[in-house]
């Protein structure tokens, strides 16, 4: 029976840290969307205060959350000139709806199972 | 271009609220997996506090998002028996690795398309 590994149990981020939570309704497939998407990630990761982002996507709902030192640093990301265009342009074109929602991370912990016992 | 409909961009719970986010990587495709998921999903949804849910999942990646009125509520929901079982089925089983976060909602907004504007 695998147990939790506490050693490996870190936090990702030192905490308190900020989620911006997306949960998306998209139109239809489009590649363009994709690649938008795409651009939008690496520039996000140029970004001050920038930690990580996880995307996972069932059909046409999609959830993407990134990770942020601070609510300022969320701030200066949401005004950056490529990412407002990008936001239009999802508003204008990709998305049927979405929800985005601003959490503080209090606590992270992990489970990684041992491969021996797998 | 469609403008943001501020008379839907209500939050969807009232905040502040929790969230509970669930990054996982799953070892194998397994149907009972599957129907266990299910099942925790609807015995969530009879918890004290329980307010909704999220999920998407890309190949072996996945992100479920619990939403709870309160860190109480949260507590109760990771302590029930069956929910017990299954977490430890999980780790014994189904994950290859998982992270979980909780976080406390601050802001909450949504966009919906103008379907006359599509």
């Amino acid at each position: 029976m695998n147990k939790i590994d506490m050693s490996a149990a870190e936090p990702s981020y030192p905490t308190p840290y900020y989620a911006v939570i997306f949960s998306s309704t998209l139109t239809a497939e489009d590649p363009a969307y994709q690649a938008t998407a795409a651009q939008m990630e690496t520039l996000a990761e140029q970004q001050p205060g920038y930690l990580g982002i996880e995307t996972a996507r069932s059909g046409m709902q999609g959830i993407t959350i990134s990770y942020w030192q601070t609510l300022e640093a969320i701030k200066t990301w949401k005004a950056q000139l490529e990412h407002q265009t990008a936001q239009q342009r999802g508003r204008d074109f990709w998305y049927q709806h979405y929800r985005v929602r601003i959490a503080k991370v209090e606590r992270d912990y992990e489970f990684t199972a041992d491969p021996a016992q797998g």
